[in-house]
């Protein structure tokens, strides 16, 4: 299956030991470059992310950074060999430049390109729907189904997973991916290159912990509700709050806790 | 406490709503600039963190990213607003020219700056200790050891935590963090900033799963030994082997998983 390998492995347990092969998760790099088919030509840089849906992760990774609005800007998109080019004649020149700015900046592993604090906090999004309304129940069956769609996770026991789902808890999308921002920005890229343009009047579930970069991908999109079976960061709950966004961790066994627009969800 | 914040939160259960305060994991952005002190100074961008040990976070990091090999070619490090600045008189060039490379590359939110894959893989260190040998009773013994010191996580249930023991199970060092690779950061700056020594004769035990950074920096400050709790990457296994260190993951309850190294440890 893609995006996971085989490996030789041994268990020791009380039981002795005992070898044989394991499944784990795939970590590899992507390098992601745009260009506008003329002379325009700049590398974004590389993502470890697992294999599969590349094009998704593409998508959505240009659409979180406001490089595009739509999936139709880009009018090729070839991924081969680990390198992706992303071919978008028409973009927007601040966009272009607002990048380079951001590529004067930067970087080492673990630290993220971006020049300023006041830069990185700068997130934008259309209007999120106030009249919404989730019911407890419906969130609380939905970990259950999202579950089910891990197959990553199912297999190799690390990989992260986020379900978009309607209000009435249909599963309308979903993606794993070994990164979180990843299984976001597939998700993300999956809405767009689908008929069914479904941010606005639903909500996403989110497998792990929520940093302040999910919520930004969130309020990007328009998706007016994030939630969590882990622990939101202080960062996270500040974007939401700051912007209306509900944003809701713990969701396990029943139980949530709703740090921002509770307004939304009826219990 | 440092690296904690408490926010208002509503808990939806079975048992009604209870309206009170709840504790969560701090996320900030920490900026990271190096000096020579006289004309040369650049920006190594911003890593969000959990506040607390921003100084081990910045010597750690500058030492993984082999920008220093001591604490003590850092003259002054002045942290102060979020902006950390490091002078380094004798700065490497070589290593200056490298990161200038690698600045020329990036960025965006989950991109990481390395301007190629095969940079990206270039990982060097100290000759791994082959005469070592630990007893997995004694790694199964300090999984209980490292979550009594995990005191974020026990206050926010939403923090990383790596500790660093003798191989007969001492705990020498711990930390913390909201991003897994600053949790390791900053224990490595920690043992830089000490008189033990203790890269050598030791191993990590990590509280989540392993990317192929974790094993980077494992692998840089030439500890032989990485453990933890949840799934490993493919990848990380892959530079495990290639560089004969032993990894091991899914230790919980009496059972681990051994995907490389497996003559360090004893069964």
């Amino acid at each position: 299956m893609e995006g996971l390998r085989d490996v030789p492995a041994q268990w020791l347990s009380s039981d002795g030991i005992r070898k044989g092969i394991d499944t784990v998760c795939q970590e590899s790099a992507l390098s992601i470059s745009i260009s506008d088919g003329r002379e325009l030509s700049f590398s974004l840089g590389i993502t470890m992310r697992t294999p599969g849906c590349d094009e998704e992760l593409v998508i959505g990774l240009l659409f979180s950074e406001g490089i595009i609005n739509s999936s139709d800007q880009i009018s090729d998109l070839t991924i081969h060999n680990d390198k992706a080019l992303a071919v978008i004649p028409n973009i927007n020149q601040d966009n272009i430049s607002q990048f380079l700015r951001k590529k004067s900046s930067t970087s080492s592993c673990g630290i993220c390109g971006k020049e300023s604090i006041s830069n990185l906090l700068h997130i934008h999004g259309p209007k999120l729907s106030e009249n919404i309304n989730i019911l407890s129940s419906v969130i609380n069956s939905c970990t259950d189904e999202l579950r089910k769609n891990q197959s990553l996770f199912e297999k190799s026991g690390g990989a992260h997973a986020c379900g978009l789902f309607s209000l009435s808890g249909e599963l309308l999308f979903s993606a794993e991916d070994i990164g979180r921002h990843n299984a976001m920005d597939k998700l993300v890229g999956k809405v767009l290159l689908s008929s069914k343009k479904a941010f606005i009047e639903s909500f996403i579930l989110f497998s792990g912990r929520l940093s302040f970069e999910l919520v930004h991908k969130a309020r990007r999109a328009g998706i007016p509700v994030l939630i969590a079976i882990g622990a939101p960061s202080s960062l996270a709950i500040d974007i939401a709050l700051e912007h209306g966004l509900t944003l809701v961790g713990f969701t396990k066994n029943n139980n949530m806790t709703v740090y921002s627009g509770r307004g939304r969800i009826s219990h």
